[in-house]
């Protein structure tokens, strides 16, 4: 070990949690207990100096730098952290654009680079001419403006939206080698803020057969959707905005609907339309898509919840260690059955586990934080996650979820997922 | 009142909570409880019908929209969704930006719209040359990339930035006339990830007589401040991350400090050196600036936690009632010193209070956003919203701040704000 990585090699003293090298994940948080043990990365000493050059003024700080600006952007050195476009090469502006999840930290997805799901391409509504109808079987059917939204009572909800499809590829027979967020990253979340969809439906005065909700967006592809009323009753959510500000054209704008911890097929973007009905659409999104063949050949449909599942976003596939020491592991957990209980973490493929710390709060359908301390020995190493939610969901391993499913899978998967750990520190995608 | 606005009329079984209208913060909440009774702004009936054309698909249905994108923007109808500039005339880039809190709803500003505060200017940093350096009263000297700092355990924390200027027009002899936003909008809130600060402390091992941290920042400026070790060792934060993705450059890239609940200034942008001293550095922006004068004669300064504050963005100045009916009114409040505890509002000029629902999870040194349903009964009105924090801390009228501080009052200012509805449906800004 070098003497970057571990100084005085006070390696002994920390408690080891589990095998191949996971510590405590109360380890940071030991007031004064690191002092002197730990120069993870901080130089210090005579070979290590940076310059004088580098310590003087450098050129940045040597002229005025650039003026305000009315709404702000990203930095340039930062121009890679961007959605990955997958798009289907048959249909205009049909496919997805996937969120950097291996590039972000902390909980909240910036509204630029929220994923995608179009199937028609966005539409650039005036919002001045948009209008929202409430009917079917009502006693009153209703159009709203966006100024009467706006003046309704709302709420903000911090949640997550994945779409049925996210991480598919795990179905393939062979790993797919790609970034972490551009094979998990069709999940994102945002703090959305809205009327509650429950206010409305008082007003419309729904009947006794009202059953279901049909959604319907205003993109090209008139995309609908079945919902049961228990469901919008109980917290969906009329979204104006995303993160603080007006939904953006992508996400929805300017009216998209949240129903937190389902499908994301079901957040209806561009929203203009809800009919109360007693039976569901079986639109083409509910019946030839979302809907999955089983090994026993019955077809599972409506499969709204998305299930407990977590994801190491840091080291992740196509990631470079730095040399043997002390890293922190870190990912994201989520799931649409409420809160996550805990994250447990594997560094021996799955043998021994141990818990990682989550970042509070811990809200419910969102995303969660987990980190855990690595001392990682320079040896081949495979890195776990594994979610449990409040309600007991535990997220399955690959293979029983295969069994479960069969080889139809397509919609759904929320495996476990596994990187390798090479002995020349790359990261690979494995089955494990 | 028109049949609009009130529907059946069912006014009289909603208990009025405080004077002249304002209506229990559960009222909305009541499962079932407003069926038929509260046509607030949805339309039903023959003469208000939308149009086939407005119902039939319009233009934007009628052909595909546009493709994906790898990072998106605000709609082209946001476009007036800004960050005010009042810039310096004498000083190249220096001055600020306003956040347009009118016009955001939630708790979370998106990063394009977070406050601006630049001394000369926002720095082009090339984060692979930018070093951050901790010495003076330590054991060990150290010096970080950007990378190094990326390897450390981090933590998440959503709190709020004030600028210890925020709100000083409140100060003058008559109430500016302005947007909310463009008046207390020098406070953003975000949730910031990085590398616990006391984590590096210990590593470079203080000495017993540093009791301060001189941070400098790395813009033409040099920004320099002092901020005691002990708050430093508590919660502070070297930030990378803001909103899930890399700080912006206006707000701080690559490396922010964060100081979470106390003055902006000490949240150090561009950060390239700490220095432990054993006393403050006596800088520009603590001495000259950030000080005031007292009727006593004295100094205050060093006043460092941002008070408790309140803050109604709708209805607020500038915008147009929409006739005589139910209104939510909603707001933002926050504190240094913790938690919000209570936001009471008044709608007869401070008479009568009630308080309002505060927007779960309720976090420390966090935007919290209130609400209160309001029925306005078209006459002239005064609102007004009064902060209590955890400890007690309760947000002053402006009379009694004045008097505690004196006509030369600059910094800290969270008096009670004021907005006067006309009969007319608009609104000013008054000392009430």
């Amino acid at each position: 070990m070098s003497e970057r990585d571990g100084g005085a090699g006070g390696h002994d003293d920390r408690e080891r949690v589990a095998g191949n090298g996971l510590l405590d994940r109360r380890l940071f948080l030991k007031a004064g207990g690191l002092s002197g043990a730990l120069l993870l990365a901080g130089r210090a000493g005579a070979g290590d100096e940076p310059t004088l050059l580098e310590l003087a003024r450098p050129a940045w700080m040597r002229t005025p730098g650039r003026t305000f600006s009315n709404y702000g952007q990203p930095a340039a050195h930062e121009r890679g952290v961007i959605r990955w476009i997958s798009a289907n090469a048959g249909i205009d502006s049909n496919g997805v654009s996937w969120c950097p999840l291996h590039d972000l930290e902390g909980t909240i997805v910036p509204n630029g680079l929220h994923f995608e799901r179009h199937h028609n391409g966005v539409p650039a509504i005036d919002p001045a001419r948009h209008r929202l109808l409430i009917h079917g079987l009502v006693a009153r059917p209703l159009w709203f403006t966006m100024e009467d939204l706006a003046r309704y009572p709302m709420v903000s909800r911090t949640c997550f939206v994945e779409c049925g499809g996210n991480s598919n590829a795990g179905w393939r027979q062979r790993p797919i080698q790609t970034a972490a967020g551009y094979f998990h990253g069709l999940v994102s979340c945002s703090e959305w803020t809205g009327v509650p969809l429950a206010l409305l439906l008082d007003e419309a005065g729904l009947t006794r057969d009202a059953q279901w909700l049909i959604a319907e967006g205003a993109d090209a592809f008139a995309m609908d959707v079945s919902i049961p009323v228990e469901k919008a009753r109980e917290d969906a959510i009329l979204a104006l905005y995303q993160n603080g500000e007006r939904v953006r054209p992508e996400n929805g704008y300017p009216l998209r609907l949240i129903v937190p911890g389902w499908e994301g097929v079901l957040n209806v973007k561009w929203l203009r339309r809800l009919e109360a009905s007693a039976e569901p659409v079986m639109a083409r999104n509910e019946t030839s898509r979302y809907t999955e063949l089983l090994p026993s050949g019955k077809a599972r449909m409506f499969t709204f919840v998305m299930d407990a599942k977590s994801l190491i976003t840091s080291p992740s596939a196509g990631m470079q260690m730095r040399g043997p020491g002390l890293y922190e592991v870190k990912g994201l957990a989520w799931s649409g059955h409420g809160r996550i209980r805990a994250v447990d973490v594997s560094a021996d493929g799955g043998r021994t586990w141990a818990p990682a710390a989550l970042q509070e709060p811990v809200l419910p359908a969102c995303f969660t934080r987990f980190r855990i301390p690595w001392h990682w020995d320079g040896s081949a190493a495979v890195l776990k996650s594994r979610a449990t939610d409040q309600t007991g969901n535990v997220q399955p391993e690959r293979d029983a979820l295969v069994a479960e499913r069969g080889r139809h899978g397509y919609f759904h998967y929320n495996a476990i997922v596994a990187w390798q750990v090479g002995a020349d520190g790359r990261i690979h995608h494995v089955y494990a």
